[in-house]
């Protein structure tokens, strides 16, 4: 008897995010892409779009049509714009499909903090009670069988990782956590712009939207959720001249002294068994390059006793477990499957 | 008695050569900018512009409107598009400005060959026969007080440059000549596109317009006045990951049998005295960092014996001797005034 | 009944290519991995070398020591220095293992052409009449049940591939062929020098060892071959600033006038059902990005009519299908198994 | 009646530092350089050293022996490292010289501070009562005449200049700075090392030497003199895919709070009249690309009113304000000379 095949769509299939996803399905041993849709004028092959991809086998990518989409499918990968996204999944759950959503549609649960964050209306706020959040390092439980999940963001993904073990003990003062986040250039997407012409983006390195940028929100919400008690964070992102790649330095003021052994027991202990989360040695710092085009989590713990003050420094590839490893990890969690398939 | 100041005008204000230009200028001793005009919709610091050129002084960027430009300037260059550049040239030269042209408008005594090559028509075609090439190597008496100049491009640049001393005597067998170019991405100018994003850019290597490169033409021709008779050239430009910088590695067959040291007296005569040719040392080959953001050429040139073949290889920075530093050469030249001013 | 695994070992386990032969090997579904000895002082966990591999399972790196090594293995792979590669071939050829030798030892057929193009004695020159050049796509047969494979090097696999087809066919004028290539900075190996610091290789480009690169005579030794002639190649290598990924491309004179169409039909019928190459539509040129990290070799051939010349430009992974990739398919087609098993 | 010219020596020729250092002193119309010394075997002429200096006017570099300096000097610029720095130091000083000291050994008051952070003995404490802290902008009185300066560490003069303006009002709460910085690669040094590896740098992104970094102290003890009392600063340097260039990212807890207006005009008031401070408007913020190759220090400061704290980001380019640059400016400032004088 052998194990059955999951039929799966991807719609939003020109962005760096699908690329990804199709780079990883392929090898994904459980997987058949049956679907790829996105903003075409006529069927498209995979290799026109993404030139690495040539020569693989995938579907044609066709427009925007869930109509069309086959029949028996199991999963969809949303990789649209953010309402863009929400107006797809409504028909697409009513169809029964599992939906991995990998805008920001669906990863607040408080509507007013998204329409404020994003500055739009959103397109099926009666779904937002319906889906998860989508980082299983935090809540495995709730992604098994669920229906409608909402990838996190990257930095989001990032932070929190560094805070998680932390939040729910009383160590942190509140409000002192600041998040130095810094980001290769494939962060910014495919639409080529001044920021991301080459030569403005290379030998260069700038702070953008200081104090302004979305995914603060997303990360004060899951820091204060995991902690119990809201968490005011300060986050900068920064524009690294690298495409891929994604690192955060988080830093929080300790309540009380600590040990540099005890916090790296709470992180063990924390992250026992988790298959892409890598503590590392204390003579190790996270460097991006080591996580490249992987799924892993590089973390590592430092005090600043002389400050009191802790020191968590996590890379991860913005586009694998900052969008799209993350989204088949989720996948994988959601129907009951080993959760590395296709990602080691 | 002070030495008289010379008043420019920029048309163009806003590419990439016109932020080179602005730089040299700035420092050129000789030099005072009057006007700068660019497609703005209101008048803008260069500084809003240029991040780089914040805090030093310059007028402001108007709109495009010769009737505006200072009643006594002395030149003006040109960093339009082509066809737009030779709509502007003619009534600037009635004024008796002189003009520094950086478009292709003026690069060819051949009216057919530009509007073949081009694909349009020419709007200043009586100015062909006045314009001087600016390439102050090959034929500095010409360009000495010379009203109109068409600065060359990058790749003929870097490519005559790589042959001008060979040409005049019969060595090379005509059609042998093969140009493999790499440019940095700063030569695709300052538009964002597919092709400029970093992702894209970065980690990339690429051969474009194989055959079908304009400069193909421009090479062709001034190789073949140097010549004196008609040589073809095959032409392969590459785009490079890196900002500025510009690589020719130049082939050509020999007619017989020459030693090395021969080959290297002849560039030796040909160039001596020039202040920006560097003729290598033998144990030397030429590396784009070391003329990056300087007007020098960077010249080796070796004797494949088993094969009877010259190989030249030269670098340049693209956007100075390839563009914005040839053209305050030719402005020095054009003037009388010492040709290194502003460029060393 | 399940599938036998080949249990494998590999000497030299601290270079670049050792890296991506792990990385390679842990997907392969019909290896196991016994051996890891490269110079260490004492056993070594892979992740303490590689920081991406670190948390994947792999034997500690131990000391270099065949008496050491599983004694049921069926194959080791060597990334050892020229020389050194020979000294340990030819014991583990008399154990009965199968050796894929990354280095040049055994690429020449010819002592001497070896003995002078390396400057050394070679260690076990008995072996190299047994020995099998490893490029698939020429010479398939050969390699099938090889015990000695000489993997080729990188520039002579992207050189060769780009002219395979032609060279049986009395097309090319002899001594015509120019191999114009250019290569990321990991072709020059782990040791940090001045040319491999980042601050001189990046926006940096330079030709190096103009007519004096080693790959040369492996190139004109395959080429001659193929061709059944003597075929002169000259060939100038350029670092360029990235971290993997070679291009070539290549000039070749035509004796008479060939249609386009009819040179595509001549690389298609001699690459047909090769899984690794891939013939791009004319209005496609190859990309080193395309390529990366993978084994698959991008061609595109076009004609210079003007000027009765081929040019062939071929973007392959230096490391992967240039050195570490090729190793696996080499070991892959000895073996009979599927020629793709991972590396696709 | 021309001005004088100031005869200057360089020791340690051959430091990136150095390189930087003859390309701004060639530009310095008050500067003759008379002698260079480094560590060479034979005198070695600029342009083999540094390729891009090739063809411009210096002396050879002689082997290290200050009884072979010029008899007339004015000043020594010191590129050594820390300790031999101070071993020349005092001879020179007996001459009568000024010196431009670029290593750690005079940047500190206290002695102890000096041999615990470095790990040596100093060779020369007498002098640290004698050496002035040559960052202009916070002590230019204490440099105009000057014998002895000690120019400040490139993390620190972008830390330092972040927080000037703030330390002498009663602003910010104690213990609460943190300065994540981010250092290309030149930082490192000339050396080449696995860090410096361009396959190792490139699409890499890490912190180092968290919490451990020598240039932690040189922040706090010039911020606590600025503040008048003690201030611990938490520093996290990083680094960054990039040749040239540093940026800090600084954060302070408020006291109480504050209006943007109010601490945009403190320090548009600290830094009034500074030539090489640009203190941005409140729509841009600080880029590394823009300060390249310049002694400007892009300033740019946010208040986070949700968390009372104040993020300011700044730009220099490490190797001229944070190394050369800044040693020019002292320069000019010792001699009376006008500030800019070779910088802009």
């Amino acid at each position: 008897m052998t194990d059955p095949i999951f039929k799966i769509g991807l719609i939003g299939a020109r962005a760096f995010t699908a690329r990804e996803l199709l780079q990883i399905l392929a090898r994904h041993p459980r997987v058949e892409i049956c679907a790829l849709q996105a903003r075409v004028e006529r069927p498209t092959p995979v290799g026109d779009v993404f030139g690495n991809l040539r020569g693989l086998e995938f579907p044609d990518i066709g427009e925007i049509d869930l109509a069309r989409l086959t029949k028996d499918l199991h999963a969809v990968f949303l990789c649209l714009p953010h309402t863009a996204a929400a107006q797809h999944a409504a028909p697409l759950l009513e169809r029964g499909l599992r939906v991995i959503d990998l805008s920001a549609d669906f990863r607040y649960k408080d509507l007013k903090t998204y329409e404020r964050v994003y500055g739009v209306r959103h397109p099926a706020p009666e779904l937002l009670a319906k889906a998860v959040y989508g980082l299983p390092e935090t809540r495995r439980p709730s992604i098994i069988g669920a229906s409608l999940i909402a990838n996190p963001g990257c930095y989001p993904t990032a932070t929190v990782l560094s805070l998680a073990p932390l939040m729910k003990r009383d160590l942190v003062v509140p409000g002192s956590i600041i998040a130095d986040c810094k980001s290769g250039v494939s962060g910014a997407g495919r639409t080529p712009t001044d920021g991301t012409h080459f030569c403005n983006a290379n030998e260069s390195l700038k702070a953008y939207k200081v104090t302004e940028h979305r995914h603060e929100s997303e990360i004060e919400d899951q820091v204060s959720r995991l902690a119990g008690e809201q968490h005011a964070v300060t986050f900068v992102p920064h524009l690294i001249p690298m495409d891929r790649g994604m690192y955060a330095t988080v830093y929080a003021q300790l309540k009380e002294p600590v040990t540099a052994e005890n916090i790296q027991r709470m992180f063990e202990s924390y992250y026992e068994g988790e298959p892409f989360i890598r503590l590392l040695p204390d003579n190790v710092l996270p460097d991006t390059k080591n996580v490249a085009s992987t799924n892993f989590v590089d973390i590592s713990v430092r005090v600043d006793h002389k400050r009191q003050r802790l020191i968590i420094t996590t890379a991860i590839d913005n586009l694998v477990k900052g969008a799209s490893g993350q989204a088949v990890q989720n996948f994988n969690v959601s129907f009951g499957l080993p959760e590395t398939l296709g990602l080691i």
